[in-house]
């Protein structure tokens, strides 16, 4: 069998990519360079995609007035979310759920339209192309960690909303809004979990064998 | 700013991962160790999840008769997409997608039952689960390639009847049947691209700012 390629050296560099991205949401207001910001979306762009048809499509956000609409419209979203989450509302609230306003770098990344054409790998399973373009985004979060720059994934959104003041055609679809920027420090540990929000599952409990909750 | 931690040497190691991950459909018969497929599958399970759900569930198949009705499923899937693709089926059925029959470990990832409870960053957006899960089978791959193992997602079945196979709960959801191996090579470039099938976009294409289409 063939040699991975990677010395033990740079197999430990990807799992700390891995292990130490953060879903950020306190930015620095420094600047990201255009050559940092180009490579984070190359990373992005090379993620594998259903049938290659490389769904994704990106907007960067720079008019002042624009990330403003963005985020009364994420802002509106979360009271809304805060209401439908009843006894835990409140909990929530006191979270940091994003850093639109301040982050040096606002992404929206897109569904394309006219996506009912591939077929390959989606007659069943249409959302594969979110799939894809998530993988993307897991490409950027990497890419973006080891770059020292931090980046969150916000959903709080109507994508409706969204699309408007994007201008966006029919069939296209907003799933994240992008926050990047450097950080004064990556979280040592997922927010949400640094804020008891939730903790992390046990790995053994969701590996099973051969069917739902099957023992090895 | 914060230092990012990452050398040159550990961020290029991050970036060569991202760059040489493929789809893969081809395996060699030898066996995974138990130590590898855990570091995969905890590097999976480190990804991030929408409001810390961590929806992603695994199913390795082991049992031969269970295998082969997942290729079978697999199988019929793709007679019909060849027929949906119309003029491009027979293109289609010459290409080699998926490695099922031979792959020495097998998964399914599954999203998990009861996932209606979970509401934050998801009242708008219910597939942001989809979208967590994809960026855990993300870094399953790119962890996988440092390992010097091959990985394959397939999404061509009829998630009901996966589901049905595996004796699923309503309201889980077949997302990926993974193949993993060792590989004799990476392929050079995606398989779909050395086929033919579709070439890569240019990514400033596909990179617009403040509205759909619009120019930097």
């Amino acid at each position: 069998m063939t040699d991975s390629g990677f010395s033990p050296e740079e197999r430990q560099a990807v799992y700390r990519a891995i292990y130490e991205r953060r879903d950020m949401r306190h930015f620095l207001p420094d600047p990201v360079d255009d050559a940092t910001l180009e490579r984070i979306l190359q990373a992005a762009h090379h993620a594998p995609s259903v049938g290659f048809m490389q769904p994704w499509r990106f907007i960067r956000v720079t008019e002042p007035s624009l990330r403003r609409d963005i985020a009364a419209t994420v802002e509106k979203e979360r009271l809304l979310t805060a209401e439908a989450l009843g006894e835990r509302g409140q909990e929530f609230m006191r979270l940091k759920v994003e850093g639109v306003r301040e982050c040096p770098v606002l992404l929206v990344v897109m569904l394309t339209d006219r996506r009912e054409k591939y077929i390959f790998g989606r007659r069943t399973m249409p959302d594969m192309d979110l799939a894809s373009a998530s993988c993307a985004i897991q490409n950027l979060w990497l890419a973006a960690r080891c770059e020292g720059v931090g980046m969150g994934w916000v959903s709080l959104f109507d994508p409706g909303e969204l699309a408007a003041l994007l201008q966006c055609p029919v069939g296209s679809e907003p799933i994240a809004i992008l926050c990047l920027g450097h950080v004064d420090k990556f979280y040592d540990a997922p927010m949400l979990q640094q804020e008891n929000w939730s903790q992390r599952k046990v790995l053994e409990e969701l590996v099973w064998f051969n069917q739902w909750g099957g023992a090895g």
